[in-house]
């Protein structure tokens, strides 16, 4: 994604198109969960908490196999005006809800639930702090609590047998057309102005686990949406290293 | 999407992997409705209701532009075995949440809400009868629905001035691989044995609009992709011209 | 019902005050379930699907007794003007839980429970189109559906024994009386100007299974209650035949 | 009401099949309230006070007429077992709302809403202690609630002119067959014993507000609705001088 | 609690500053309930009723320990003007809540839940008329049902072995402080005009279960706190007496 | 609070009894807040928020005066194992509601309403990681996000007028009686095993503005309650201190 044309676009925070915001992943944020990770894309600050637990929901018993889903919410000063909670307002959003399957459905692509057996692992990722690609950091810490919550899980002896339990790692990031230019990893400012806004959600050896790709101005065209997946590859292949450097660290 | 390998296999309803399932579009279904259709894609049954008030939600007062948004709906026998009423439940599911904003998104895709002026039409998709791909008939008989309610709009004098309201049409198809063959439109029982699943939303001059592609069982790679996204585009293609022809005739 | 002072009022669709409207009765309007039918009275439209289950809620089970309930709800179009979904308001309406306690009780009226077994059958009744009478015209349908639905029962082996599920048939009707004259089959035009309304459910044989008359705009004595309890006699002896008649045609 | 037959029938509690338990309506019994009633039929206890408001709700400001309305609710203990409360389950059942419309519309039709002119009366029904016939007691005592309301109104100034506000009394009574003989005010016991049960409510000249007869059994005839009528206006014309009486004593 | 100072200072209702409003407490005010009070602390009147079951919540069944708990409400016309009703809004507010926990806790100091063995006993404390201090009425009046229900336990055998149930009486009271001088047990014209409000729940050997004190105006020093405790334990003194009297009792 | 019995306890965690845990005070954690605090007592964990908007609740509007109010909450995995969200349970627990209140109380205590003009300030306190005083913790740190937020409001205008709108400072501390030994701050551990619990507010200058004393176990005499008192105060006079310094700051 070096091309000539986009190269020389200067975007406000500096970087160059095909640029990630500086990422930074803390495992062990939280002192009790089997998994936490406070994943920071630029300004944007996600808490991910993964809880295991032994056993699986009823309409999983006796299956042989685990599960993995997650709840992702917001808090209410996490954008710049406050908004009101979803537990005062009595109901779950729909933006809530289709970023919470989302998540869900990307860890469930990595995993073999079989090999985790019968134990459930929730991620709940909390953005503290909002600007843009909250569920792109979302789903890229998601992935490192998940494998701590499977070290635990190995360790403590409620994973048994040897067969590896997550198939590949996964991360995810946003893509965008703004003024004509394809931009990678979208803060606010540049996510309200693109014309076309992509998030992408791929494995370490680079397949596609989701692409939802949304018109939010003008329909694009193929060459458009070709030109966005490169970008987002360029980006989920920095994504996977950052993660694999993550987890390399020693726990505190 | 003639290619000598997939042109010889045999779906379980006949069909080519090519081939849409029969498509009607029943227009003025309603007597009280603005617009209103009852689309069929095979078994699929959804009916369109489109309502066109005067005014706009006040968040968009004065503002001189109008608003479409749509409900999406599934009546509880729809499915082969009953499902409980979210009005019921007393909340609304997640799966209904994102499919209700997909539809509004895609139809807005093509409004000129200035040209709309300070009406508001709701588009109220309620599924009947449910065999696979109903989001992407709610949206392709959502549009023809549309277009009925702007003529009304027209004809009833709401909508001021000569401006082209509609800017395009706009249809969706489900697209996915089964045991390696890419299929377009999948009823329920191939729905659940593919491994990827798309769901392709485009204009009539054929931009996409939304395009949504998750991995079921396994990630996809980037041909794979390609080809699920030509095989829509041959869909919506024929599903343009369906609208285009319903739209002819003549009202009752 | 033939006096000679009201066969000689007009109404504005045309019927005499003693006349039914066009009523229709399809049945196996939908493909998946046990028992279904589309019931028009004139406009008004309604899908009645009958859901066969076998077992009982826990509160019945042991008991050798199953169990038949209805759920009746309208569509956000099926009026004049649309009305918000129950399900985004989060609560069911007064209105819509007195109706679906109404259908279910008239059904529960001719159905011997020991004879169904521990089975339950559970009825859905949409209001496709609203122009008066949904309530009638529900229980009226919703019958029939339930009759297709026990003999599926029989035929699959659920229900054993040869005793007779269904006592007798069930429709209802309703009557009114506006500017003086008795009216048999109200649609929304009459329904609103009449002074006093009143839903009658009677079963096959003649007998009463309930009777709602509400006094809308001045109490009624004694004499206006008999000649509306007459002109529902007739008017259901009428629609007896219909049902029996639809029951008589061999399934699709 | 008083066959040769019926008269010697022994009733638990020693009544004659055509006699009402002992009514006992006691006047202020809140302070606050700007009418209050303590409402005894038997056992059954209910506490109904009327809330005068100036002003209407928003649909009905301008129309120069004024609003009755009614909520109907059930302490957790009034019944022989505990049941849970609707604020903690979250929503309010159907027999709630049923009831709470059923009262709502039997006063209306003594109000002359044009004589309150633009004041609101909302009467709280709560059944403190319930033995059978809580609706019908809650209408009885609920009718001298709002006549006392209706009197403070016009003391405060709130309602204007001379005309005369409430246009006749109201009270409701039900009745029932239980193994074939017709009974007036059933306690509990006696209710879910009978076969059809009917709750009438009248106006004190004798006409009919509301007539809801429910086969519990089994169907009813003609004959036994007529015999159900005449024993019900037999009890509403007796409650109906009770009322009176109670209005005449002066307030405390 | 005789000072000097406080002796003279009249009080809006006659009352010296360190007087219980009249006390009444009503055994069996209900028929079914295994214990019931009607309790007035002067205007305010509270009914608490006690039900008893065998058995326990499942997280405590196997552990041979029993469970009390309260739940508190108000009628909506219990107060000056008429509030809406918890069950239409479809949600407990935070001050139900609190009180409703607030009465379980305080009646759970004295309960001996293993003497109780595995069995519930609900009270429902509902506010028929508010004048202030509905809380400690509410406590007060349910200890006595709670009292009345263990009885009826014993009696029925549902309570087996001798050992003590109750190990103590339980009784509340509110103070403040209003212009300077502290006073006991405030009716709701004093409750608003109090700097600070304090709720204190005591045990019949004059120990304390709660106190909860709240600067409602301005914040309060140590002295002043301590001369509020010795009023709220003079009043629960006489409380307790009050209680026992009413214990001793035969019942009807 | 340094009695000799006392000194020689050891805790779990090596404090003396009378000591707090080590208190963090991270001023500005979030970007766009107006205050944001993120304050630690030992493991628990704060997000205090607060938001400045001009303008009041309607109920307050040209009142003058302004409104601060709080809202607690605390995330799924904040605690040793999960809990279920209450945006996901649909309603806001009693344990929510009661901490919210008291804070919103605790801050209202030190504000000067007329002085603050009609502004409103939320303070959004959300515990990221939960190990007993959060509620304490929660007002510690919102008093100085509270801080923050005023200083916001004067240079941006917001605030009018040279009137001191925080007329104090304020700062909470939990106490309770461990195996007989008085112990101030008391993490999880501790408090589970407390005999009495209480959670106590202070102004900066050692008043009273909440004292919420609760029997856990067995109901607590009067000198016990002194004790804990004094050790309480000794708590919040170091708070105090902590609050000033952090305030004393430059902000970054």
């Amino acid at each position: 994604m070096t091309s000539a044309s986009t190269s020389q676009t200067v975007r406000a925070d500096g970087r160059a198109p095909d640029e990630l915001r500086p990422v930074t992943i803390t495992r062990n944020w939280l002192d009790a969960a089997e998994g936490s990770v406070l994943v920071e894309f630029g300004r944007t600050r996600v808490l991910c908490a993964a809880s295991f637990t032994e056993g699986v929901p009823r309409w999983r018993k006796g299956s042989g196999q685990g599960w993995v889903t997650a709840e992702y919410s917001m808090l209410p000063r996490a954008t710049s005006t406050r908004s009101d909670r979803e537990s005062v307002k009595g109901r779950i959003g729909g933006r809530t809800h289709e970023i919470s399957r989302l998540i869900g459905r990307s860890l469930r692509a990595v995993i073999d639930v079989s090999a985790l057996g019968e134990n459930t692992i929730v991620l709940d990722c909390d953005v503290l702090q909002a600007d843009g690609g909250t569920r792109t950091a979302a789903i890229t810490g998601a992935y490192v609590a998940l494998a701590d919550a499977v070290t635990w899980g190995k360790k403590h002896g409620a994973i048994k047998g040897g067969k590896k339990v997550l198939t590949d790692s996964v991360s995810a990031v946003s893509v965008g057309i703004i003024d004509g230019t394809p931009m990678l990893d979208l803060p606010y400012v540049e996510d309200v102005r693109a014309d076309t806004d992509m998030n992408v959600v791929v494995t370490g050896s680079g397949d596609f686990v989701e692409v939802q790709g949304t018109a939010e101005h003008a329909p694009f065209n193929r060459t458009e949406l070709d030109v966005l997946l490169d970008l987002a590859l360029h980006g989920t292949s920095e994504l996977a290293i950052i993660q694999q450097l993550a987890l390399d660290e020693a726990s505190r």
